[in-house]
Protein backbone atom coordinates (compact mmCIF):
# COMPACT_ATOMS: atom_id res chain seq x y z
CA UNK A 1 0.00 0.00 0.00
CA UNK A 2 1.62 3.88 -0.79
CA UNK A 3 -0.53 6.54 0.38
CA UNK A 4 -0.54 9.34 -1.91
CA UNK A 5 0.25 12.00 0.44
CA UNK A 6 -0.86 12.83 3.85
CA UNK A 7 -4.06 14.69 3.43
CA UNK A 8 -5.25 16.57 6.35
CA UNK A 9 -4.42 17.00 10.71
CA UNK A 10 -7.85 16.62 12.57
CA UNK A 11 -7.91 19.41 15.41
CA UNK A 12 -10.91 19.69 17.68
CA UNK A 13 -12.15 23.07 19.27
CA UNK A 14 -14.87 24.51 21.08
CA UNK A 15 -15.88 27.09 19.17
CA UNK A 16 -15.86 26.55 15.46
CA UNK A 17 -15.97 30.37 14.31
CA UNK A 18 -13.49 31.70 16.74
CA UNK A 19 -10.60 28.93 16.03
CA UNK A 20 -11.30 29.49 12.25
CA UNK A 21 -10.30 33.36 13.09
CA UNK A 22 -7.66 32.59 15.37
CA UNK A 23 -5.49 30.60 12.56
CA UNK A 24 -6.39 33.53 9.76
CA UNK A 25 -5.48 35.92 11.82
CA UNK A 26 -2.56 34.48 13.53
CA UNK A 27 -0.92 32.15 11.42
CA UNK A 28 -2.06 33.84 7.97
CA UNK A 29 -3.83 30.44 6.84
CA UNK A 30 -6.79 30.55 4.49
CA UNK A 31 -9.92 28.88 5.22
CA UNK A 32 -11.13 26.67 1.64
CA UNK A 33 -14.25 24.93 2.95
CA UNK A 34 -16.85 24.50 6.03
CA UNK A 35 -19.59 22.23 6.50
CA UNK A 36 -22.25 21.31 8.69
CA UNK A 37 -22.34 17.69 8.85
CA UNK A 38 -25.61 17.02 10.44
CA UNK A 39 -24.88 12.97 10.41
CA UNK A 40 -21.72 12.84 12.61
CA UNK A 41 -23.21 15.30 14.69
CA UNK A 42 -20.04 18.17 13.86
CA UNK A 43 -19.29 21.18 11.48
CA UNK A 44 -16.15 21.16 10.50
CA UNK A 45 -13.85 23.96 8.21
CA UNK A 46 -10.44 23.48 6.09
CA UNK A 47 -7.96 25.97 6.39
CA UNK A 48 -4.60 25.52 4.73
CA UNK A 49 -0.90 27.34 4.52
CA UNK A 50 -0.76 28.15 1.31
CA UNK A 51 -1.85 26.75 -2.31
CA UNK A 52 0.63 25.06 -3.05
CA UNK A 53 0.81 22.69 0.16
CA UNK A 54 -1.54 19.45 -0.06
CA UNK A 55 -1.95 18.78 3.62
CA UNK A 56 -4.23 21.00 5.20
CA UNK A 57 -6.28 21.37 8.92
CA UNK A 58 -9.97 20.87 9.37
CA UNK A 59 -11.03 21.89 12.57
CA UNK A 60 -13.29 20.07 14.15
CA UNK A 61 -16.32 21.15 16.75
CA UNK A 62 -19.51 18.91 17.83
CA UNK A 63 -23.08 20.66 16.90
CA UNK A 64 -24.42 19.27 20.44
CA UNK A 65 -21.13 19.57 22.88
CA UNK A 66 -23.60 17.87 25.49
CA UNK A 67 -24.14 14.35 23.29
CA UNK A 68 -21.79 11.82 24.86
CA UNK A 69 -23.19 9.66 22.01
CA UNK A 70 -21.12 11.93 19.83
CA UNK A 71 -16.87 11.16 19.61
CA UNK A 72 -15.89 14.54 18.87
CA UNK A 73 -18.26 15.46 21.73
CA UNK A 74 -16.53 13.17 24.31
CA UNK A 75 -12.97 14.09 22.83
CA UNK A 76 -13.50 17.29 23.63
CA UNK A 77 -15.16 16.79 27.13
CA UNK A 78 -12.61 14.38 28.17
CA UNK A 79 -9.40 15.88 26.80
CA UNK A 80 -10.16 19.05 25.67
CA UNK A 81 -9.10 20.94 22.26
CA UNK A 82 -6.59 19.43 20.39
CA UNK A 83 -4.95 17.46 17.92
CA UNK A 84 -7.28 14.83 17.20
CA UNK A 85 -6.75 12.73 14.06
CA UNK A 86 -4.39 12.05 11.08
CA UNK A 87 -6.01 11.83 7.48
CA UNK A 88 -4.16 10.51 4.49
CA UNK A 89 -4.62 10.33 0.92
CA UNK A 90 -5.46 7.14 -0.99
CA UNK A 91 -6.32 6.40 -4.25
CA UNK A 92 -8.50 3.43 -3.89
CA UNK A 93 -10.25 3.37 -0.29
CA UNK A 94 -11.59 -0.17 -0.77
CA UNK A 95 -8.40 -1.78 -1.68
CA UNK A 96 -6.23 -0.06 0.62
CA UNK A 97 -9.28 -1.32 3.46
CA UNK A 98 -8.87 -4.72 2.27
CA UNK A 99 -4.79 -4.70 2.17
CA UNK A 100 -5.16 -3.37 6.24
CA UNK A 101 -7.89 -5.95 7.00
CA UNK A 102 -5.85 -8.75 5.89
CA UNK A 103 -2.40 -7.00 7.55
CA UNK A 104 -4.75 -7.23 11.02
CA UNK A 105 -5.44 -3.69 11.98
CA UNK A 106 -8.47 -3.02 13.29
CA UNK A 107 -11.22 -0.78 11.32
CA UNK A 108 -13.30 1.78 12.74
CA UNK A 109 -15.10 1.61 9.11
CA UNK A 110 -15.04 -1.43 7.59
CA UNK A 111 -16.37 -0.26 4.56
CA UNK A 112 -16.07 3.68 2.92
CA UNK A 113 -18.38 6.01 4.23
CA UNK A 114 -19.23 9.71 2.14
CA UNK A 115 -17.10 12.48 4.71
CA UNK A 116 -16.14 16.16 4.54
CA UNK A 117 -15.80 17.70 0.96
CA UNK A 118 -17.56 14.59 -0.28
CA UNK A 119 -14.75 12.67 -0.71
CA UNK A 120 -15.00 8.64 0.73
CA UNK A 121 -13.13 8.36 3.99
CA UNK A 122 -12.97 5.31 6.85
CA UNK A 123 -11.37 5.42 10.29
CA UNK A 124 -8.37 2.99 11.64
CA UNK A 125 -8.65 2.28 14.92
CA UNK A 126 -6.02 3.91 17.27
CA UNK A 127 -4.97 0.39 19.00
CA UNK A 128 -4.16 -0.62 15.50
CA UNK A 129 -2.09 2.91 14.69
CA UNK A 130 0.26 2.96 18.02
CA UNK A 131 -2.46 5.70 19.14
CA UNK A 132 -2.86 7.78 16.28
CA UNK A 133 -7.00 7.66 14.81
CA UNK A 134 -6.69 7.46 11.56
CA UNK A 135 -8.68 8.55 8.78
CA UNK A 136 -7.85 7.44 5.07
CA UNK A 137 -9.63 9.45 2.15
CA UNK A 138 -10.18 9.21 -1.44
CA UNK A 139 -10.73 12.06 -3.54
CA UNK A 140 -14.16 12.13 -4.90
CA UNK A 141 -14.02 12.40 -8.81
CA UNK A 142 -14.63 15.73 -10.15
CA UNK B 1 2.53 36.64 9.84
CA UNK B 2 2.81 34.24 6.95
CA UNK B 3 3.39 30.66 7.24
CA UNK B 4 5.26 28.74 4.78
CA UNK B 5 3.70 25.02 4.91
CA UNK B 6 2.73 22.53 7.88
CA UNK B 7 5.88 21.19 8.41
CA UNK B 8 5.30 18.06 10.07
CA UNK B 9 2.94 16.27 12.35
CA UNK B 10 5.05 15.21 16.08
CA UNK B 11 3.60 11.54 17.40
CA UNK B 12 4.77 10.10 20.09
CA UNK B 13 5.50 6.38 19.79
CA UNK B 14 6.90 3.56 22.29
CA UNK B 15 9.08 1.60 20.40
CA UNK B 16 10.76 4.10 17.44
CA UNK B 17 12.29 1.51 15.68
CA UNK B 18 8.81 -0.33 15.75
CA UNK B 19 6.71 2.64 14.60
CA UNK B 20 9.55 3.08 11.76
CA UNK B 21 9.02 0.26 10.19
CA UNK B 22 5.01 0.23 10.89
CA UNK B 23 4.73 3.04 8.73
CA UNK B 24 6.88 1.62 6.22
CA UNK B 25 5.30 -1.62 6.08
CA UNK B 26 1.82 -0.61 6.63
CA UNK B 27 1.49 2.92 4.29
CA UNK B 28 4.26 2.51 2.29
CA UNK B 29 6.62 5.88 3.48
CA UNK B 30 10.30 6.45 3.47
CA UNK B 31 12.37 7.22 6.33
CA UNK B 32 14.15 10.37 5.66
CA UNK B 33 15.53 11.49 8.80
CA UNK B 34 16.54 9.68 11.89
CA UNK B 35 18.57 11.53 15.08
CA UNK B 36 19.44 10.89 18.65
CA UNK B 37 18.83 14.53 20.42
CA UNK B 38 20.59 13.30 23.85
CA UNK B 39 20.31 17.61 24.69
CA UNK B 40 16.37 16.90 24.68
CA UNK B 41 16.59 13.26 26.03
CA UNK B 42 14.05 12.12 22.77
CA UNK B 43 15.36 10.06 19.23
CA UNK B 44 13.70 11.10 16.66
CA UNK B 45 12.54 9.35 13.09
CA UNK B 46 11.08 11.51 10.17
CA UNK B 47 8.87 10.09 7.15
CA UNK B 48 7.31 10.80 3.97
CA UNK B 49 4.51 9.70 1.62
CA UNK B 50 6.20 11.28 -1.08
CA UNK B 51 9.28 13.34 -2.58
CA UNK B 52 6.78 16.11 -3.56
CA UNK B 53 4.42 16.40 -0.45
CA UNK B 54 5.68 18.95 2.05
CA UNK B 55 4.60 17.90 5.35
CA UNK B 56 5.99 14.80 6.89
CA UNK B 57 5.91 12.38 9.96
CA UNK B 58 7.97 13.12 13.03
CA UNK B 59 7.80 9.95 15.37
CA UNK B 60 9.36 10.50 18.83
CA UNK B 61 10.58 8.30 21.66
CA UNK B 62 11.74 9.45 24.71
CA UNK B 63 15.40 8.02 25.67
CA UNK B 64 14.48 7.04 29.34
CA UNK B 65 11.16 6.33 29.79
CA UNK B 66 10.97 6.96 33.29
CA UNK B 67 12.48 10.52 33.31
CA UNK B 68 9.72 12.36 34.27
CA UNK B 69 11.59 15.43 34.15
CA UNK B 70 11.14 14.87 30.17
CA UNK B 71 7.99 16.06 28.81
CA UNK B 72 7.81 13.19 25.87
CA UNK B 73 8.33 10.64 28.70
CA UNK B 74 5.53 12.45 30.84
CA UNK B 75 3.27 12.11 27.66
CA UNK B 76 3.85 8.65 26.72
CA UNK B 77 3.11 7.57 30.53
CA UNK B 78 0.42 9.70 30.92
CA UNK B 79 -1.50 9.99 27.39
CA UNK B 80 -0.06 7.18 26.02
CA UNK B 81 1.33 7.09 22.37
CA UNK B 82 0.00 9.16 19.77
CA UNK B 83 -0.37 13.20 18.63
CA UNK B 84 1.94 14.98 20.19
CA UNK B 85 2.55 18.21 18.17
CA UNK B 86 2.03 20.22 14.79
CA UNK B 87 4.65 22.18 13.58
CA UNK B 88 4.76 24.93 10.89
CA UNK B 89 7.45 26.56 8.62
CA UNK B 90 8.01 30.22 8.70
CA UNK B 91 10.81 32.10 6.78
CA UNK B 92 12.42 34.37 10.12
CA UNK B 93 11.37 32.72 13.19
CA UNK B 94 12.92 35.41 15.39
CA UNK B 95 10.69 37.52 13.89
CA UNK B 96 7.49 35.46 14.05
CA UNK B 97 8.18 35.13 17.56
CA UNK B 98 7.79 38.85 18.07
CA UNK B 99 4.47 39.19 16.55
CA UNK B 100 3.23 36.14 18.31
CA UNK B 101 4.22 37.76 21.55
CA UNK B 102 2.81 40.99 20.63
CA UNK B 103 -0.89 38.84 19.94
CA UNK B 104 -0.12 37.90 23.89
CA UNK B 105 0.46 34.11 23.21
CA UNK B 106 2.10 32.31 25.40
CA UNK B 107 5.48 31.19 24.46
CA UNK B 108 7.66 27.62 25.84
CA UNK B 109 10.42 29.00 23.90
CA UNK B 110 10.92 32.73 24.28
CA UNK B 111 14.03 32.66 21.79
CA UNK B 112 14.77 29.74 19.09
CA UNK B 113 16.78 26.75 19.62
CA UNK B 114 18.50 24.11 17.77
CA UNK B 115 16.54 21.55 16.91
CA UNK B 116 16.17 17.87 14.67
CA UNK B 117 17.69 17.92 11.30
CA UNK B 118 19.68 21.22 12.27
CA UNK B 119 16.67 23.82 12.24
CA UNK B 120 15.96 26.63 14.44
CA UNK B 121 12.73 25.92 16.23
CA UNK B 122 10.38 26.95 19.31
CA UNK B 123 7.11 26.00 20.81
CA UNK B 124 4.04 27.57 21.72
CA UNK B 125 2.08 26.78 24.79
CA UNK B 126 -0.76 24.43 23.78
CA UNK B 127 -3.14 27.25 26.12
CA UNK B 128 -2.27 30.26 23.23
CA UNK B 129 -2.74 27.45 20.56
CA UNK B 130 -6.32 26.19 21.68
CA UNK B 131 -5.02 23.29 22.84
CA UNK B 132 -2.72 22.45 20.00
CA UNK B 133 1.19 22.13 21.21
CA UNK B 134 2.77 24.32 18.29
CA UNK B 135 6.55 24.42 17.00
CA UNK B 136 7.83 26.91 14.58
CA UNK B 137 10.34 26.07 12.39
CA UNK B 138 13.11 27.69 10.71
CA UNK B 139 15.10 25.49 7.82
CA UNK B 140 18.74 25.92 8.15
CA UNK B 141 20.48 27.72 5.70
CA UNK B 142 22.08 25.22 3.25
Amino acid sequence: MQIENLDHIGIVVGNLDEAIKFYQNTFGMKLVHYELIPERGIKVAFLVSNEKNETSIELLEPIDHNDMSNTVAKFLKNRGQGLHHLAIKVSDINRALEELTAKGLQLVDTSPRKGARGHLVAFLHPKSVMGVLLELVQAKEL
